[in-house]
């Protein structure tokens, strides 16, 4: 499974970095994981997440697409996905989600 | 031009935020996508560099690819990229990088 990134593409796209101790870096991406799987993944406007583990395992970060704000407002006031968010946010010590546009793809020259 | 997020790719990958005064984020922009375009993506090992705006303009976020580490190492003792990477760290008032591996990625089902 591949998540493609074009700046032409209208998404919203959110970086959220949760930061943890290094001890519950693996438990932390597993419930961000099956929450994505089984409640996530299915709201309208879900594009894609993409979950990332930090070398010193101090921080789990998620690189999401979304259709719009709207739809990432209405998950968050959806009863299911907020349960998957609160669980993940117990994990970690601090929750800092960006809201961004993409503006600019480099890719490697010759 | 487009970036692949694939977990089975073996980059490594630096989120990096920008702290940046909302009336200097544009600048801040243009500057790493001047940098990028000029020196930084000739550097081996470069992968794809991804410059997402703030929706409220306190950061500019680069989501970038490389092949290893030691290629990031190598970039940053390069006079020529770390000049670059100066006159960026001179707009912004914080830069965070965190190294990380994309371990999962999901999207929408039907």
């Amino acid at each position: 499974m591949t998540t493609t990134l074009n700046a032409a593409d209208p998404y919203v796209v959110v970086i959220n970095l949760f930061s943890v101790e290094p001890d519950k870096a693996e438990q932390l991406l597993k419930v961000l994981c099956d929450g994505t799987e089984q409640v996530i993944n299915k709201r309208p406007g879900f594009i894609s997440a993409n979950f990332h583990m930090a070398m010193d395992k101090k921080t789990v970060t998620n690189y999401a697409q979304w259709r719009s704000r709207a739809d990432i407002d209405a998950m968050m006031a959806d009863a299911a996905s907020r349960q998957q968010l609160t669980k993940a946010g117990e994990l970690a010590t601090k929750v800092e989600p960006v809201f961004y546009e993409l503006r600019a793809t480099y890719m490697a020259t010759a």
